[in-house]
C-alpha cells in the first residue's frame, strides 16, 4: 500500500524519494538527546521556543539505529537507510584478513550516497555542519564544493576549513566565536551559531546540524549542566525558527545513567569473562563505540561483538545469557536480520546490555580517568528512542513508525 | 514520498489500503513466539517444514505493540494500526469514575472496525479461528455470519460455536479432534487443525489463526516442550503451504525469563513499594496482563501503569528511576506518543521492567500456585522483536520499520 511516487521534480536518493524543498529546511541531530531533556528545561521555563513549537508544530518520537551510536545514525539520516545500506556500523571493525581493528572514520567506508550530495547534484544548495571533525568527512561526502553550492565543516576545526575543502573558509569571523575545546558544549553552540549564521547569509535550501553529546555523556535530564544546554540550544531555535525554515530535530540515540549506586560503572568486562571460560584468544571483543574521544564514556557502551571461530559462538551465547544485565545475545545472522547491519562489518556474535549497565573488554584496557562524572551512556535496545520535533504539522501515514533517519522525509515530505 | 495509492479494487481498512487477495491468504500469530524458538527447532531437524521456507520466501523480524502483551498487540494486527486507534491497551483498565478495575474483554471497548470486517463488507470471504474465547468476540466484531461468508469460533468454545454466532456449528466434528484443555499446547494445535481443515473445504481468501502461548511461558527455545509444539506447527505449516496459499507468520510478542537463579519469580512489588513510600492508597498500580487465565504467568509481566494524583506522579516516576530493574517510567503523555496508546485507557504513569524481571502488586495479590516452571514472561521492550515469515518474498519499501501489525499489509500487499 505504501508505494514511491516518483514525480518529475522529486529527487531520489538510496531508493527513498525527496521533495524539491519550498523553503529552507533545517534539520537537527541533538547528540544523545534521551527524551526527558527538553521537557525538563521547558518545566523550568528554560526553554519557550521548544515549548512553543511543540505544542503548535510536531512533538513525538522516533526509534534509532542499533547499535545506539553516533556514526551508525548520523550515517543513517544522511542516508535515510540502516547501516545495512551505508555500511557503518560503529566506529570500529575487525578486519579478520589482516588481524586488525580497523577504524571507520574514513569516507571510504560509507557505501550509500548521502541525501545532501544526491540533493546538491539536483540542484539543491545545501549545508553541513557538525561538531567533530571525524564525522565530517563522512557526513560531507560527495559534495562539489567548487560548484558554491554546497559547505561542510566541523566545529571542531573551524579555522582550518578551506574553500576547496568545506566550501567556505575563515570561518571563526564569519560565525564569529572563538574555536570551542573539543570536550566542551561550546563545541554544540558552535554548530548552532553556525548554523544560523549560514541560513542569513549563504541561504541554502537544506542544512544538516549535527551536534556532540558531551553534556548528555555528564548530566541527565533536568540537572544543571543538561538545563544550560538546552537553554542554549533553545535560543538558536527560536532564531532558526524565525528566519522562516522549516525545522525538524532529532537525535542520534538516548542515553542512561550506566553506573552502580557508588558513582562506578556497572561494566560487565566481557573479554576478561570470555576469556576464563573459554580461554585467553578465542574469542576477540570489538566495542564499536570506541574512537578517539573516549573521555566522556571510557569505551563503555551497552552494544558489543564478538568475534570467534563457529564451534565457540554457541558457547559464547550461552555465556552472555548467563550474565545478569545482557538484555541481547545473539548471532551475526539474526543481528544483521534484526538490526538491519552489515554483514562484513559485525563480529560472530552480538550482544546488548541492560539499561545501566556497559559492556567492556578488560578492566586495564579501559581509560576512566576521564570519567570525572558517574558514567551515562548508550549503545542499547534502552537508548532506541529519540524525539522527533518539528516546528510545522506532520502528517505520518497511518501504519507507519517513525525511525530518526526518515528525518528528512519527515521534513521534506511528511510536514504539512 | 509513501503514499496511499488506492485503485479501484483495494480495500480500505483504518486509512490503510489492501490489495484483494489473487489466491487465499492465511496470517498466522504464534503468541509469545520469542524468536529463536523456530530456530532451535529447525536445528533438531524438527521443523523442516519451516526451514525451506524461511529460505525460499521471506524471514525477518518485526516490532510489536507495547504494552507487549496478546490483546492489545492481537487487536492491533486484526486492525492494522496501533492502541491508540484500536483502544485496546491491556486486559485491564481502572475506571476512575466508578473505581473500578475494568476489564476489556468486552467487544464494545473496540473502536476500531477489523480488517477482516472490512475485507468481509468488500465481498472477500474471511475465516477466523482464535485459541481462548476472550479474544473471540474482538477479533470476529462485525463480521456477518448470516452472509455464510465469514467463519470465527475459538478453540475454547469450538463445542459451543453455532451457526448464528461464529458462521459455523459442529466444529469437534468437523475439525476432528476433541475439545482441548484451556492450559494446554492443543488448544493451539486445535487452531492450526481447524486452519487447514477450513482452507480445504470453506476456502476462505482470506484467515487469521490466533493461538496461545501456554508452552512459551513454560518453556524457552530448545526445550523439550517447546521444540515438541514448534515440530506440530511445522506439520501444519507445510500442510498450509501445500494448499497453496500465501501464508505469513507473526508473533504478538515475545517471552523471556523472568525469574531469579534458584528459580523464584523476579518480581518489583510496586503497589507495596509506593504504598511504603507514599503512603497506602496514594497511588494504585494496575497490571493489564491479568485476565482470567492467570494460571502460567500469575499475572506477572513487565509493563504496569499507575494511577495518582497529579502532585504524586513525579515522585513516583523518581522512586520508580531508584528501583533497580525498571527500564521505563514515564507520564502518561510521554507513553501514549511513545507507544501510540489510547490516553483514557492507561494510568497517569507508564513503568516497564527489565528483561528478567516483572512487576506485580504486592506478593499476597499473585497467585503464584499455577507457576509449575520458573515464571517466563512479557509486557516489556525486550519482549518487541518477533518473526515475521513468509512463504513467499516480501518487498519492503526502503526506509520503513516493520511492524507485526503490518502483516496484513504484508500479505496482501508487499508479497511479491
Amino acid at each position: 500500500m505504501t508505494s514511491q511516487t516518483e514525480t518529475g521534480s522529486d529527487i531520489i536518493a538510496n531508493g527513498r524519494s525527496y521533495r524539491r524543498p519550498g523553503k529552507p529546511v533545517v534539520i537537527v541531530c541533538i547528540d544523545g538527546s534521551e527524551p526527558g531533556y527538553i521537557e525538563a528545561a521547558i518545566e523550568k521555563g528554560l526553554a519557550p521556543n521548544l515549548d512553543r513549537l511543540m505544542k503548535t508544530g510536531a512533538n513525538t518520537t522516533a526509534l534509532c539505529v542499533i547499535p545506539s551510536f553516533t556514526n551508525p545514525n548520523n550515517l543513517s539520516i544522511i542516508t535515510g537507510r540502516p547501516p545495512a545500506v551505508h555500511g557503518i556500523a560503529g566506529n570500529f571493525f575487525y578486519d579478520r584478513e589482516s588481524g586488525e581493528e580497523v577504524m571507520m572514520n574514513d569516507a571510504k567506508f560509507l557505501r550509500a550516497p548521502t541525501i545532501l550530495a544526491e540533493l546538491q547534484k539536483a540542484g539543491v544548495k545545501v549545508a553541513m555542519v557538525t561538531a567533530k571533525d571525524k564525522l565530517r568527512t563522512l557526513l560531507g561526502k560527495g559534495l562539489d564544493f567548487a560548484s558554491g553550492s554546497a559547505i561542510a565543516f566541523s566545529s571542531e576545526k573551524a579555522d582550518k576549513a578551506t574553500k576547496d575543502d568545506n566550501g567556505i573558509d575563515d570561518v571563526l569571523n564569519f560565525v564569529g566565536l572563538p574555536l570551542p575545546e573539543v570536550y566542551s558544549a561550546d563545541l554544540s553552540e558552535f554548530v548552532f551559531a553556525a548554523g544560523v549564521k549560514i541560513l542569513k547569509t549563504f541561504k541554502p535550501d537544506v542544512m544538516y546540524l549535527s551536534t556532540t553529546d558531551y553534556v548528555q555523556h555528564k548530566a541527565g535530564p533536568g540537572a544543571k549542566l543538561a538545563d544550560a544546554f538546552y537553554e542554549m540550544f533553545d535560543r538558536y531555535v527560536g532564531e532558526l525558527d524565525a528566519l522562516g525554515c522549516t525545522l525538524v530535530m532529532t537525535a542520534d540515540h538516548g542515553m542512561n545513567d550506566k553506573h552502580l549506586a557508588n558513582g562506578e560503572p556497572d561494566v560487565i568486562y566481557l573479554q576478561e569473562i570470555l576469556d576464563k571460560k573459554l580461554g585467553a584468544g578465542a574469542a576477540r571483543v570489538i566495542l564499536p563505540i570506541t574512537d578517539p574521544y573516549v573521555a566522556h564514556h571510557g569505551s563503555l557502551g551497552s552494544f558489543a561483538t564478538v568475534y570467534a571461530d563457529e564451534d565457540k559462538r554457541g558457547p559464547i551465547i550461552d555465556i552472555l545469557k548467563g550474565i545478569d544485565g545482557i538484555d541481547v545475545a545473539i548471532l551475526a545472522d539474526e543481528a544483521c536480520k534484526r538490526f538491519e547491519l552489515p554483514a562484513d562489518r559485525i563480529g560472530d556474535v552480538v550482544t546488548l546490555s541492560s539499561k545501566n549497565k556497559v559492556i567492556g573488554t578488560s578492566p586495564a584496557k579501559h581509560n576512566l580517568s576521564g570519567l570525572t562524572e558517574p558514567l551515562r551512556s548508550h549503545g542499547g535496545l534502552t537508548e532506541q528512542t529519540v524525539p522527533m520535533i518539528a516546528n510545522r504539522k506532520i502528517e505520518v501515514p497511518a501504519g507507519r513508525t517513525l525511525r530518526n533517519f526518515d528525518v528528512f522525509d519527515v521534513a521534506l515530505n511528511l510536514v504539512r
